[in-house]
């Protein structure tokens, strides 16, 4: 056991976790006022700026959840490990990688000046805008329903209930979202789409629209924790590899240009996106059974109150406080 | 343990794993004729392009070694790691992540366009050319020998002796790398440097030419993987939070512009250099006692024939078959 | 007059003249081949090659024509410095150039970076794509067609004809432009469009597909020599101010990438479209009599082999050898 | 004669000219507190602010100067042009085009990132510091004042005296400018450089500290308008192709990145410095006797306030009124 850690093997250790996060959700609230809520798409400026909450599955279930717990969100960049995570089940992961590099960018999500500035033959990564354009475009299905129809059969299966998109958010993505439109329009003619633009931008749109709360993202997190295997049902959901794949990009691109901080900072692969939500996960690295909770568990953070990089505020700091204090960090 | 992951735990493990790794060395030998020796420094254009040889050491002291491991070269960008962790010791990890950030570029190592175009406030990580030759400004120091003495006492109690420089190297890359020298003005220019920059250019040039083998980097390794702990001597030689952010920064920045793709296919923290040596290194995750091997083990490696992004062709394919078979990646 | 200059003024000069031409015409038919047709608009590769053609048209009404003279073209990008005139007669200068810069950019004319890359405020110069959109958004009108109505006009008042649209080329362009789709979506979302996108596309592609003949471009451009004044009815037919920003504009940025080599070994306002049209012309000058023809003339250029930087590569170099020989040069 | 321009062709014009430039001298003047003295260069901040000052020489020798006209000061940028002129009169006009381009870059004077961006294989153009710098290792010579004793042969010859270095502002370049120290080693490295580095970077310094007034301009300006020839002595100083490559850069880059507004609004070439000069002409381009003075005439500005660009701020809305009332405009 690393020296300092929380002891905990005590059968007060779940009330003690409780409290523990209670204290920490209420200390990190007032550094909601540090940031704003994103207004590039109108609908998410109508979100609560105080809002922080937090739940952290365990592998055998456990579940420690606290603040604005059950305040619904749109998934938005999250989606964009989970597209990735469907498009390599459905072609293949060389299919995938052939058409969209997992290379770090320094560059900001919605950048379409390295597209043209190094003259790349793929779009630097699946997480940042131009590269999840690409995999939506891979997608199998003649319409963005049909796209996405894989990818809601993944999410019920880790699940348990089938999420459903929030119209409002979706329309409001699509009417106003020009830069994506910009970066769709650029990454057709450079031939890197491999279905119908508006097709692949509907399927983006969509995606990014899905609502989820954060019980869903500490449970999704768990799974890839445990790399696709769901500990509850002992059935491999993701491939391994896949899982694997995904999570290392969590690590290196996940939270936009502030990826390489938070990679230093707190250690753990996580992806977050403009509503607010944050996904984040301990990958599974003991077998004994020292630690039976924070190993291999997932967690979901919302707060969305966003600082510069579009990483929410508080959620980064409850993060980082927790990956510390408990040594989730994989390094 | 890993379902179908060797079984490290038979008295003849280690027989098994020296004819494991000579096969493999044997067989990745050959791709060394994919790439080329390094030609920017003209004395590194010397080393035998064929040469491939790898030294692994457990925490428990073993080491398997194979292939061609007695030649010495220079230690070149590996040594960014080194010197990132000694300015931390010197000065502070706050003091040194003020002046120079921790995200990834997804720039070549020597661009200076970067700095320029994104009008930085910092160089983007240690890892690349123009990070480190601000971390060297940082090291303590009145002349470029008195500002590597903490690096080579660090280095000397690592390895239980004092490594040397190579002084060709060193007057080679002095007297040749003018790029070096220009983006060294152009931190100057910018008030990046707390230095002298030709006490700084000095120290940065000697540095490189540090004279290892394959051993020395598995031994180093072998520590980071341990968060600065020597397992030997039960002594912390570098401090758990500085050891964990080197690693973390191997991770996103240690292979150049492959670092995604070397995280995403091999998953644990690496550092090339351009004379053909790679550190790498699987942090210390389970404390039971079934792998007692590879847990918390580092890897020296040493291929001379070079990829297009710099780092040793050979050495890369033989770290992630190996990676993949022993389960090594952290995520 | 000039040393060794031709002595024009003997009463066979235009025979001579057109002897001259003609011998040029053939002389750098040949270099046709030294180039390409272009190849991103579908319909514009079915052009021949082969074709150059030249007119020249004097502020007396003097017109030497030869070679391909009566092969119809659309106009492409020559069309931006006749839609940032019309924008300037209808919104007023000082209107137009607070939302379009007339900065050379020394980026392809199909850039999108520079936009994001210096995060300007406005685009580089009317004669890039990203500008000339913004000028297509400025033209008064509620449709495409009315936004061109003025455009047309000014064309039927300069030409005694109204052109018309080549239909085939305008669909082709439409359908396949992305480019120039993820340019406007960009510029949309920054905010610099005055316009619906979708309208000032359509008419950006209408009035690249402007069929004219080298006659038209001659004419046009004599108009443009004598600062917007038609000798002929003696009416201005562009303001003088406008006529002369739109000329410093061809000089600096007329020729794509190549603005400053046409600059500096030809010497005269010249636009050039990617059809192989070129508009050029020499401003008025003098105002004696020694040079009645070339003193304040326009030339139009037809040559559909390109260049790299999208020039009729034959075209550019006719020109070239003229204005050198008649000393045509305004330095 | 154009509409609505100043009746030159009286006995008074002098005194009226005078009249007039002394009036709009004053005005101007209070445009000075607009903008700032250069700081880059430490001495240079010893300018006063308040100065302005204009000289113009007229073909026939006329010379009509108001304001601060007695201030020496250092030529700094403006003398780009003159060791470009030197090296193609050195070497040939091919020899130095094939080393550096003529293209504007739409970037600021000291950029670096544009020569590793675009991967040129030679520096944009000769009035930017890597291009400037690359023409100074052109010229001849074993040391600096060897480089630059073609240059100081060739102001002498124009100017009838021959000028000194402000060895403070030497020196304070030397030991300040960075900037230029890296790009130096850039172009370096690239192999862009045809002499030692320091050699060649010692003779840019001292070029630009050339110590000038208003009236070593004029005159100079004078001669490039006549393409190179002195009409006092009726002899060709500079070789007339020179020349006129030289004002076709000075109007398509002379003003760093405000060079398409100058040419815009002002429309004549023209090259400025960081100490505040500026250096204008009117090509002779008229050989009627109706603009005895302003046709072919030169120009020298000096006002140290400077605006973002660098250029002198009150200097530039000077010429443009002056140029717009008198015409000057080439267009």
């Amino acid at each position: 056991m690393v020296q300092g850690a929380t002891n905990w093997n005590t059968e007060t250790t779940e009330e003690w976790l409780q409290q523990y996060i209670d204290d920490w959700v209420a200390f990190y609230r007032k550094h909601t006022s540090d940031g704003e809520v994103a207004s590039y798409i109108p609908v998410l400026q109508e979100a609560n700026a105080d809002h922080l909450g937090i739940s952290i599955v365990g592998k055998n279930g456990t579940n420690i959840r606290s603040g604005d717990v059950d305040v619904p969100f749109t998934i938005q960049s999250i989606s964009k490990v989970l597209s990735f995570i469907v498009a390599c089940m459905e072609r293949g992961i060389g299919y995938v990688l052939d058409r969209v590099d997992v290379e770090p960018t320094g560059e900001a999500f919605n950048s379409i000046m390295h597209l043209e500035m190094k003259q790349l033959k793929k779009p630097f990564n699946p997480l940042v805008n131009a590269g999840a354009i690409t995999v939506a475009s891979m997608l199998e299905g003649k319409s963005s329903d049909q796209k996405l129809e894989s990818l809601f059969n993944l999410l019920e299966k880790m699940l348990g209930y089938r999420p459903h998109l929030d119209i409002d958010v979706y329309e409001s993505e699509r009417d106003t979202s020009m830069r994506n439109r910009a970066i769709g329009y650029y990454l057709l003619e450079m031939g890197y789409l491999e279905d119908d633009l508006n097709i692949t931008l509907e399927a983006y749109f969509k995606q990014c629209s899905i609502e989820v709360t954060i019980d869903d993202l500490a449970r999704i997190g768990m799974i890839l924790a445990n790399d696709g295997f769901d500990p509850s049902t002992e059935e491999e959901i993701i491939p391994r590899q896949v899982a694997r794949l995904a999570k290392a990009l969590m690590l290196t691109c996940g939270m936009y240009d502030a990826s390489g901080k938070f990679a230093a900072y707190v250690g753990i692969p996580a992806k977050s996106g403009v509503a607010g939500g944050i996904i984040a996960l301990a990958p599974a690295r003991v077998r004994d059974e020292e630690l039976p909770f924070i190993d291999g568990c997932g967690i979901g953070v919302y707060g969305p109150a966003l600082d510069k990089q579009g990483n929410s505020i508080a959620g980064i700091r409850l993060l980082r406080h927790i990956a510390n204090k408990w040594d989730l960090s994989i390094f």
